[in-house]
């Protein structure tokens, strides 16, 4: 189903070659100002990067709102969001229904759906469809700012290129650095690598993956559902559904795994008056609970499957082996783009389970 | 909410500490033939290994079905089925009230639920709770059998310890190898040294985390709904609610973040009249759907929490820093237990898809 | 929310004074064949009827399919319609904001969602919004029809004229004689009365009310899910959400808390080889499920609201009383327009709960 | 399935003939405290009424909470609470197998969940299950109450005797005047008669039906989700979940079926600060909304379709005609029984509709 979310409820329509893509949201109480320029911004964020890329597919991505906005205010009804497909060309993608893309939804998604299937461009197997997924995010990050809640997500790794970020950088700082390059890494001189090797992957007609880092400040304790709808779960559910996701951790995470108890448990002292544990390898969630710590988690973006040099394929028309070449417009790389998709769902995520925990007002 | 699935759901009941724990199943169409002792068989898999381990906390873990099955086979009503708890000993978890465990649920349940919430022996935040998850996916794996498909877990690694499984081995090796020793590993020199680690750690008073991983085979082409409700986000949601599981990765997984396109894409081909990849970097998921190749996971459990060793903490009553040894009975790694627990929990969502996806008859 | 179905899946979006109205629908199968025409013819149903009528708000109501379709089937995503708001005038609701119109969802939509919601018209309170449920119904009837279900609705009575119907009456006949008059009526003498009844209400600025029966043939024996999604309550649901209908009653429905048992229970004989019912005081129903009799219910609708008449109401923002003539374009009587999207309700209802329970192949 | 509510969910266990029946009830936030005699008076109402009666099915229904209370407060957790199933005997019902009773879900039940069913004493389907919905409901009532919400039901007619009620008696009133009779009738005189009418119909081995009415007071305007979530459809799909249950409508409810919109709409006023309506036709509710009102709707419970007279049925193995006598122990009307299973789920409606709303603190 397109849906997700249950106080807070965003549902996706459209596709990737179709008129539009965008999203209805439910659960925004009438009377919530919605700041638009901030939800653009988001957007834009999602847009591709660069010079150098930017002459492919062209797409405005003006967000219209349909209905749900009255004077600026959420009128308590559904809100619904969507942005024009422009820049649709159809050609490029008939050639591939008989010989399916290797690392792409194309094969089960015919398998599953048929032939006569929208599968051009990928349908709703699109990163285009992530438009309705940053619309959404942007609204429910500005509704969780005045709750003190701050989600700021950035690109740790490209390839083989790791950067490197301080434990004791602080949100703002994560933030602040991350804009300066089209990559989205507060690392600058690692960004600066990142960027030759998606030019260099993209002359090679390769592509590269990478990992996106998150870093949410301002949980409430105990923030969570328990057992199935703790904050793992219900961050997991959302992530994997980015297209390219295939991991992720949480805190220590995979290196956990290595650690001994004594190594890895969070010792907990008071600040003040606060309660808070002296290191974080539990991504501040224990239980599936919020600690109150900052939630830190990495999610694996595997590399764009659709790359230029020849590959091999079958052709199901035919039952036969087949070479495939893939042309379209593609990005070498969209972990860059992925880093505010990824902030956006989980911040959506985040929303409704303040809803759903009697944590919102 | 403690409720899993749509079309086969499972909802969890009970605590760790009072009289039973169990779940009910709904969706099992009537005439279902069950075999209860196979149910058991799993069940068994789940309680404490070892000669040195089974004089601790003594369950028989003896299934009893309240409802739902006549003669053998399911009547088409609800599945209610629970066993005892039979060895609760109250006492060493009342000390934990103020002063919470690091790396527990203790402290955010306190905050959330407060004080009064039963936290003894971790109430719903127990690891018994995955009792009614092994019963629930061990009914799933019995009618999954019937359409091809099989799954089994194994322990990949324990601390530092990594098991090696060649790629080519089968489900069947995988599944008889790890069942030759008592930590669930197919590489029996590797299962040997894991021992003695946990041992060590045992007498330590510390703990070791480590690595499951899961085969499954014979899944449909196109198993998993679209987007939020794929292959990987269905799991993962369901895998993050077993106690412990801190990160889940697929396939290649956060190696693939390292990979180039034209590596990491696994090339189709045809082998006789099935379409096949020559890799399988995708751990058998394109698009959230099933490829047709084997499902390939592995999920990272930290170390076990309560630990005999000192450890720094607050009291929250007298608002002050504290020590705290945790007593009780407790495994000093749940990795081995943790493998039927992965199992069963994988059936569980495998078979949901299947019904939702019009793949079960 | 606006969704409704589990396995067939409406979501309703727009609302009456905005660009458009329409609806998603999630579960068709890849391959099903859609007659547009069919579903336009639908619409046309919905529309005000009669050359009385017909000079007031004009909207055409085409549908235009978004996603979903190609070449006449559906592709397995997301079908996504929708039918413009041509001829939206805004001013005559202007003053209703601090004046509710009695009878009107006006005053507790005010009181939820506050004085700047989008009520004009009566945004998503507006019987413009079942343009949707008339549009995914129509879907649903196609598909049921393979299936051998057919449903009809038509007027059972308007204001103190009641249609006379032989219980002998077949389906075909039901649905022949009610498209013959523009109220719906299979009754050709009485749905002349009607039409005068409501001729004359328009007259006095006034309104009618009216029952309307729906009869469903072919449902398999057992339809239905136990306990709280019986097809009494699954029904019930969902056509509560069609304004106006204010009773439901299945079978001999309040008739039968006069029976006595001996005369309501239905008596169980083979007519060949088929178990049939002597009687059908059950409506078709028992224990929620599908007994394969026919099934048959009415529902009360409650005279239009919005009235010509002078109204005594309250000035909100005043705080005190105030007198209101509403003035806007308003059917004296929803009943005939209310046919048929009691019907289409009605097949998106049974083909939900052919998908939940199976009997869909 | 066997789920009710979102916020706060209801689920059923057990089986008429099973060792016990209860619920789960999840979403009742910690600390709140919960009156356990109040919630076994509930139960108590539900029992069989009277000396005449008394001497049949025995269960004395007593409460056990098996998780989620400590010292009186709800932890937070699940709760979860059954009664035992004392006085069970299988055999009367094994002849039904085959010979389904008229009236009765016996036969579609047997259709869809096969011979081997449960179907003894009609397990799920048995009036039994409704044990779990008092419990629920109990105990949310005690949650409304200090909301300002109160809930009364009442039994309204029985068979062709109907009690007499002014439309200004209170919610208090009510309450008080329908216990003092054994068949919840506020009309004492009228009360007298069904007594006389139900023993009548007893001996003649025959059984009335009837109608309950409820009445809720201090409901939030606005209570109720938009469209497919309002009130009215909220509180059906639940109602018709009541085994018997065969119609509902809302105030005037098919009265306004035939009366004019210049009749029906209720006029606003002032009364005080507080804006309230001359008539209350609508029941309380416009647009599935609250009006601040009192609810008022009526449900039709068909006659007990256990009876003892000989009816026609068929033998499913031998295929062919067949009378039967239906042995066991049933009510003749269960309509007094059904006052406060009514009154249960009502309020259980209305708490989850509060906590969804965020009307609950």
């Amino acid at each position: 189903m397109m849906s997700m979310g249950r106080a807070f409820r965003v549902t996706l329509f459209g596709s990737s070659h179709g008129p539009e893509v965008g999203a209805t949201l439910e659960g925004v109480p009438a009377g919530t100002p919605l700041d638009l320029a901030r939800v653009q911004q988001a957007l834009d964020r999602r847009r591709p990067v660069g010079r150098r890329l930017a002459t492919k597919r062209q797409e405005e991505d003006r967000l219209v709102i349909d209905s749900g906005l009255q004077e600026g205010c959420a009128d308590g009804t559904v809100i619904r969001g969507h942005v024009a497909n422009q820049d649709v060309r159809r050609g490029p993608y008939e050639q591939m229904r008989d010989t399916p893309r290797p690392g792409h939804a194309d094969y089960p998604a015919r398998v599953r759906y048929g032939a006569t299937a929208d599968l051009s461009g990928g349908g709703i197997f699109s990163g285009r469809m992530t438009v309705g997924l940053v619309f959404a995010g942007a609204v429910a990050a500005q509704m969780l700012e005045p709750q003190g809640i701050q989600v700021a997500s950035f690109t740790r790794a490209i390839g083989s290129r790791e950067g490197q970020v301080r434990d004791s950088m602080t949100l703002d700082e994560v933030r602040e650095g991350s804009s300066r390059n089209e990559v989205g890494c507060p690392d600058a001189e690692a960004a600066q690598a990142m960027e030759a090797d998606i030019e260099a992957a993209r002359r090679e007609g390769d592509s590269l993956g990478g990992i996106v880092e998150t870093l949410a400040t301002g949980l409430p304790v105990g923030l969570g559902e328990p057992f199935f709808d703790g904050l793992e779960g219900e961050l997991a559910h959302a992530l994997f559904a980015i297209p390219a996701v295939k991991a992720i951790e949480f805190g220590a995470g995979f290196r956990a795994a290595r650690m001994r108890g004594s190594e890895h448990n969070d010792p907990f002292f008071y600040d003040g008056e606060k309660v808070r544990t002296r290191t974080n390898h539990s991504g501040g969630i224990l239980g599936g609970l919020a600690t109150g710590m900052p939630l830190v988690f990495r999610v694996a973006v595997k590399p764009t499957s659709s790359i230029a040099k020849s590959q091999e394929t079958v052709d199901l028309s035919r039952h036969e082996g087949a070479r495939l070449v893939v042309t379209g417009r593609h990005d070498p790389c969209i972990v860059p783009r992925s880093v505010v998709v990824v902030e956006c769902v989980t911040a959506a995520v985040l929303l409704d389970l303040m809803m759903r925990g009697g944590f919102y007002p």
